[in-house]
């Protein structure tokens, strides 16, 4: 679809969000038609998990998004789907590849939402297609267990921040879960959820470093608990680490069904979101560092340099390898 | 992409407003995309008219639309693109053509929003294409002309009407044109305004027969003129004409563009929608005859039976030749 | 969160309207938040009255709006909440006070709608700060039954009005219920009346004096009668009155369950705007003096003076005693 200026931000640039809304939509429908693909309970794909994702080219208001999609693996109980971005410059036709995404879909029952059912398995052209698929699936599902750990976080405001620091440009959202925000089963669409953590994320980067601001990737995501319409959801970002050009943001997603008197508010997601600075001319901009302070945040820094150098070492040895 | 509540009536019945925006998306895309394709001054298609649609079958929420649009004739100033609708319920697979709409472009210069640029010309795979899209090219500029007479109606209150007369029903409604309502060129898309059309039509059709209202189609829309960003358009709606299972309706798009002082109110868009009454189980329900009381509304009445004889014959005619 | 262009008018203040409903928005999640804070029957917090409020500075595309919200008094029934907005331009830090708002809620259960459930008590540092709600809880109540009374009005039409006259501004628009505009138990949630109600005001401020207007304050809203989805509203505005550099618009809201027979026509919602016209570098601007003619209008433009120099004199009042 065409990108209106309400997708975009003051430079015009599109918003991260707005695209992983859209991926999401793309993984959802692929993954739903296919689960139902056989005769049994008809059933809703609801997305468990997002794959790193880099955001290659910012797309601009007026250009035409087109995203396709593709199911690559299955397991007993859920669906790996890879959606391409390709943004399309409908007046010189210029297309570029904005995003290429992995995204894990489980599929829920219509009739009963607690119950998994099975996934009808594809056909692969070679065997080793299958071997690698099943070699993604065991790694994304340590890893699910893994981020669980990590979730007891809170963040507290600080009064009269210095600038620079973690709490000057640590930043929350509220959101009331409304009708067109759920899937058929009253459920929050996981691209609903990653549109409002990018705009945290946006609004850190951009009380950081205020200038025009761009999401460069996400982390992986783990969408641990399902949210319910008629919740209130609290999205809330605080800087982890910057290098010297960008910025690692993490954002919690906290639910609160409050008008269901049996669940407390709880953790629903979290994610390590990393932007750059842009000028006016689109090139990345140095980003002043971040001041921290207490014990929680340095430790914090590290781990974000620990994942920024590990990143950088897989991209060099992506290069080397396509050099080869 | 996936139908949301926001997009359907209380009965979960998607508005035809939202078909027609989504089809003249693809139309304004696919026609823009071609009117570039050749060097030239770059420029942004808009919409000058849509033939006759009709809506074949209700799509429901949580139904995915599928969209694709096709160019089937250029003259040397226009694009004539058909789209096609289908909806898919991704629970059982099934699908069904919702619509076939026949949509016409005109290249505007992003330079000049005044100047008409020309369409480089398309292949065709048989002479008697372009034969047929020459002549629906002359009948369509005919009848462009024909409608520019009927502009000068005006919609007056009445006050305190009786049930199913046409003041009882009629209705307005303004709206100040955002951003997110423009193209490039910053003038409202043509599929704006028909979503707004379908919604007064709507609402007419709702306060006359009070039932679960669908719309079944819309006549040739022609758009005189451009509206520009920052007017307040009234787009008012009055019942012309009922058979025993239809209601016809008349709506009229007037803008404002009152920060623009040189410029007078003026007539942009007049139509036709036709709307059916369903019952709780999705059969046709007999509609109220409308009452007419002024001469005026006696004579369109009869224009509309006229309009609706017309339509029935020309079905007629081609289900007999379909069926030899 | 981030103001976006189509929260915006063309000159870029963010309309009024878009504030007024993010401060229900977060008014209506604590108030409910706190109803259901002690064991008993789950319920919805539902907007009864917004006090009237001042708009001390515009907020901008691009600016982020910081929302908070407090729970400041409770009668058995009901809920007082204070909402201050702050805008932050995130690119100087510079941050301002917007507004501060005071609204009433009352909880009503989620089982039954027509049922009004009792509010937890909450608990006063000082003893004043109770004695002080009780009286403002007072004062509200005696001024929501004198409003009933004057809720019989209606707008009609002029044809050919003079510029600057009461018909020549007057405007009413029409809007359908849809999903996203209702809570849980399916009525309009109070923000979203509350900003059609400035969409009205604003194009009624805006055809009087053709220049870029913003909202500077609201009196006190009355919410009369809930608004159920499906319904559909009217929303009318005409001038009353106007100062050197003020308007005054008076707004009514009436609600159409016209797929609801057993209910007739009402109106829900009435309420004043003060707009103020501004230059392009955001100076306040003279307005053209309001054309009465009618008894009717004559009567109202004194009324309206009467409300302007009460509210002249009360700040005034609270300048001095700032001052000492």
């Amino acid at each position: 679809r065409i990108m209106r200026p309400d997708d975009a931000n003051v430079a015009g640039n599109v918003h991260g969000g707005t695209i992983l809304k859209m991926i999401e939509e793309a993984g959802a429908i692929i993954s739903t038609r296919h689960c139902n693909s056989q005769a049994g309970e008809p059933c809703v794909a609801a997305l468990a998990r997002v794959e790193r994702t880099d955001f290659l080219s910012p797309v601009c208001i007026g250009e035409v998004a087109n995203v396709s999609a593709e199911i690559t693996y299955t397991s007993r109980h859920s669906v790996e789907v890879q959606v391409n971005v390709m943004s399309e410059n409908i007046l010189t036709g210029a297309k570029k590849v904005t995003n290429k995404a992995t995204l894990w879909y489980v599929p829920l029952s219509l009739k009963n939402v607690n119950k998994v059912l099975e996934v009808p398995p594809i056909q692969y052209v070679r065997k080793e297609q299958e071997d690698e698929g099943k070699k993604r699936y065991e790694e994304q599902k340590l890893d699910r267990l893994e981020t669980k750990q990590r979730n007891g976080d809170v963040i507290f405001p600080i009064i009269n921040p210095e600038p620079h620091t973690v709490g000057y440009s640590q930043s929350s959202l509220i959101h009331l879960v409304g009708p067109s925000d759920c899937t058929l089963l009253g459920f929050v669409h996981g691209g609903v959820t990653m549109k409002l953590m990018d705009e945290v994320a946006g609004i850190v980067a951009a009380r950081h470093c205020k200038t025009n601001i761009v999401t460069a990737s996400v982390d992986a995501i783990n969408f641990h608990e399902k949210i319910k319409k008629g919740s209130v959801i609290t999205i809330s970002g605080r800087m982890t680490f910057t290098s010297n050009k960008s910025m690692e943001i993490e954002v919690f997603v906290d639910a609160d069904p409050f008008v269901d008197e049996t669940r407390e508010r709880y953790r629903a997601v979290s994610a390590f979101f990393t932007y750059v600075s842009l000028s006016k001319d689109g090139k990345p901009l140095p980003v002043p560092q971040l001041l921290t302070e207490t014990e929680d945040e340095k430790r914090r820094f590290e781990e974000g340099k620990g994942r920024y150098l590990q990143t950088k070492a897989k991209r060099q040895a992506q290069l080397q390898q396509a050099a080869q």
